[in-house]
């Protein structure tokens, strides 16, 4: 009954495979090497994009920041949704790896930044000359925190307000696959044909051990990136670790197989929640994160069965026992048809 | 004949193992796992110090830059030597981090600050009330970048000069296993007891995928370097792959056998280059790392024979070809007898 | 008719002939004359607070952003309202010289966080461990950036909130002169007797060239402000030019003088918006800082006789001529009746 | 007996003058006003620099910091004389400002970087890809910390050695005015026609209250100089104080004609040290500064009758009275013959 977060399953057998292939011999350091090479290769492949920019880091944070950093200069302000990661869960890091840039919270629904709210952000900055802070870049979280996806649409125009004010777009994939496969298109049709200029790639959220491509779509600051994520602390050393990892991970489609079983598990959960009375899903989970109501005495006994999830603004001490709590689900590649069972059981 | 870095070797067997059975089943994210607990005690075991901060991070630039973020005000100047991998080898990553601190280079013979140096160096700041910058901490790399190793007195006085100034030192040990088997002491001689205040404990040029441990021995700014490796984007979600590493290194002396093997090596090599006439060491090797000079064409007829190590500060075109030429070889763990008998050979 | 800002009017006539006094012979440079030692001890004496750390530098930004760099660690937030100058008008200051701090704004009305406001934004952070922005000081501007002023039970309650969770209070006080003024109470009593620890004390609005001095109650930091003033290119080398206007500015009452002038003279606007039927006032000034509301009509009539003001979110051209459109006036020491009187004419 | 320095004296009494003159009515704030827009085409005219971007700060420090921020990234390393005040007494400002870059240290001859050490200092960098610092701008000094002045072919041929390696070359001429007069050249001659890029112009060491001015002889950087300027919380509001003291400056001469009356003083001094059998010039002044060496007797007599002036890498206690200590004399403006003589009497 593991649904705290992706982070917590284990690394898929193939990728603790490929790890085992690719410590034979030697292989230069720092990125040089042949596996990093083909990745980089494959990567730009599997994105349609041969020109684009190419770079392995092992946090999402770090994927996050130095994409940021390379767009937002220390006098701007990165517009984003009230939820994303780079507000809510980085401790400033984008703010330090920019050099001071802030981040302005773009009105949010869903998880989703409104185009209303969008435009009426980017429109009250740059209204006081130098005194304020200058438009930034927009950033995109694809699925959302709040466990939606936008559409190709809602993507477009978002994007399409960016453009209109000359601001690049950033998409905080982190959980790029888990919405690439609720949408069904090409990774070129969520990403730059979308109008995205800069993604973070998730990898360790979907099975890897810790790998995040940094894809900027416009190779002209690729030199500026690099030296970004060497004086970062970023440059793994024996870098064809990295790799193999993102290699296993596009090979024969595990990465949209491995998502696919994460957002099943959640389907199956959402499913198994609509059917319990005392249980309200907030929204029909499009990718693999689902938050739901439940009385605060059933968390208790849930909690206390073992199962794994987080209270979400809320603190299981403190109330009425029929006081209903939001609560936050994750599923993963590994998640179990029968652990799902078991949860549901218990209620 | 692999002497280019001790990075570019495979990880040992026994890494990779513990790497498989961590993954097993799900663990808790960001460090909060068993493992992790496990590990951290066992490190502060290993050192003798049961009250240290100890965090994993997973690049030798990370580890430095964060430890030394936490003791450098961004108005002070680090002490290190001419050669020091924080001045040389991370893109001013250790300026970044403490957001705008200088480096004072000390005097420097064979990769080791001389004490009078360091004391020079100290004495001219604080010379100008708040208009020069202040003296922040001293940093000592052992080994050294140059293959030599402070003894324990050297490593004393070093620090008693530090402390006579009040200032803290931090050791930057990418190469801690090395050093310390060359001294045949322990881990907290050559650390705590010898006046080092905060540590980077290197196990990536060891053997290791990617890990380094930072160590403060006084806790007192434990919570401020997790937030600082927060903020840094240096806190890995699946963290227990990190402790996993860890674990192995310091389980029956892996650490210990692996750096003794990669010494003995570069021994070996120094002792074949020894019986070349036209061969010259620049100074016996006491960690892993050689520096010997040979005639041009030499170097010609080694690289072209496909033997990997580099040129140091020379180019191979442009001089005459009995120009005697400086190169840096690097043993690890993994150096095969067969293949430095080879390469002696082809001398 | 010059509304338009209190930095546009000129410097008074006792300060400029306090410079002209200053001007005699030589004087040690940096701070370190003896007329910056004289207005040191007299704006302790003025804030009853012999023990307080106290600088002068010359712009409202350096000793905000400097005071909050004091207290504010690169991983926390500061709390101030959506109006505050830091926020708004500093172009990301706070953020450069706290090296990559965060702002959160908090619920405002009228220029003032509401007390419900900012124990929202408290309590929403820090829970997510060190995931998030930790908390940092709560910064409040008195007078507002709308023209209200805090009563001394307000400020009590802020500064309470902030105590309760162990924040220290920054007070931007640009105008606090204009504050102080209205109402009548001591500097004490507006500052530290209300739970204020660091203050921007202004002189730069009301008359000065351009001075503040920045207080930090508590002097444990006096060092560390100093060094930050110097790395931050904030400390003037011709020291005695600051520290004079100072003296000039507290000199006989020379300070509220001109704050109770520039206050009245908002007053007398403010009244005589009130008489005239197509005008509304957004609401009565506290201070020298007043919001009405115009017709389109009447602000084209008023610019074009080359009245000073600003529009206030809002453009001249591209709408009905009746529609109301908002407008800032700001009055300073220097306002003369007949100017406002004339204004007045021509509505 | 004035011989501290250059910011020990008072004001030129026209520039007192011109701040009187400009303290008449009402002007916008923050750069916008008319005497702003005169005093940058007078500079531009001075310069024969028609585009250039000109803005004026009020330290030295903000001059030269917000400069070579424009110019130098963060993973630069701007290259410097030993004795530059960028290194020495800026208490890391150019690091703050360009969010970590680093400072290397050139051969320094008489507070000059010699041409062999510059070529060696540059080429030294970039030798290893990503992982070193990356060259950045070259800072040179004029008139010199020593005071010395650069020939216009010394300059050029720094400036060449620079240009062949791509980079941009700042000039921190705190003391532009006392070099251009030694020298008898015109401003564009030392500047941009000599190779410099970007100009600090001094003149506060020369008579003015606070005020330098910031050129870009290249003015494609001129936004990001002033968001730079702003956010560094360096653009004054009543910014016509700041250009009336740069108009009295340049018009009529003063500026040279003060400058020359420095020089003349300081020669003066030179003149009768040479006299003076206990006394070693340790070279002749070229601009204003002196360094000498006499007796610690003697030092300890001057002092003692309050002749002002410091001791250089030395201290009045601790050594035999017939020790030889080096001295630093500044002269200025205001500085008067019968001073000198009674000094020179002294001895």
């Amino acid at each position: 009954m593991h649904f705290a977060s992706d982070n917590t399953g284990p690394v898929h057998p193939k990728v603790m495979e490929a790890l085992r292939r690719a410590n034979e011999g030697h292989a230069p350091a720092y990125g040089t090497d042949a596996l990093t090479r083909e990745i980089t290769a494959r990567i730009r492949e599997t994105f349609e994009a041969p020109e684009a920019s190419v770079h392995l880091v092992a946090t999402g944070t770090a994927a996050n920041s130095l994409l940021l950093a390379t767009q937002a200069a220390p006098w701007q302000t990165v517009f984003c949704s009230r939820a994303a990661h780079i507000h809510e869960d980085e401790c400033n890091a984008p703010e330090f790896y920019s050099g001071g840039a802030k981040l302005t919270l773009v009105e949010t629904e869903a998880g989703r930044m409104t185009p209303a709210g969008l435009r009426a952000a980017i429109g009250a900055e740059e209204t006081r000359d130098i005194h304020g802070p200058q438009r930034g870049p927009v950033s995109i979280t694809q699925a959302s925190e709040a466990g939606t996806v936008h559409t190709l649409e809602e993507l477009a125009t978002l994007t399409g307000i960016a453009r209109d004010h000359g601001l690049p777009v950033h998409m905080d994939g982190a959980r790029f696959a888990n919405a690439l496969v609720h949408l069904g298109c090409t990774p070129a049709e969520m990403s730059w044909k979308a109008g995205i200029d800069l993604l973070s790639f998730g990898g360790t959220k979907n099975g890897l051990m810790g790998v995040e491509a940094a894809i900027l779509f416009d190779p002209a600051k690729d030199r500026e990136f690099q030296l970004r994520r060497k004086r970062g602390a970023q440059l793994f050393s024996k870098h064809r670790y990295l790799a193999a990892q993102m290699h296993a991970y596009l090979a024969d489609g595990l990465w949209l197989e491995m998502a696919g079983a994460a957002n099943a598990a959640c389907r199956h959960l959402a499913e198994g929640l609509e059917r319990v009375p005392q249980a309200r899903l907030i929204r029909r989970p499009q990718a693999n994160i689902l938050f739901a109501e439940l009385p605060r005495a059933t968390h208790r006994r849930l909690l206390a069965a073992r199962a794994q999830y987080h209270l979400w603004g809320a603190a299981l001490d403190g109330g009425p026992e029929e006081e209903p709590l939001t609560a936050r689900f994750v599923t993963d590649w590994s998640a179990r048809t029968e652990d799902t069972e078991r949860f549901l059981a218990l209620l």
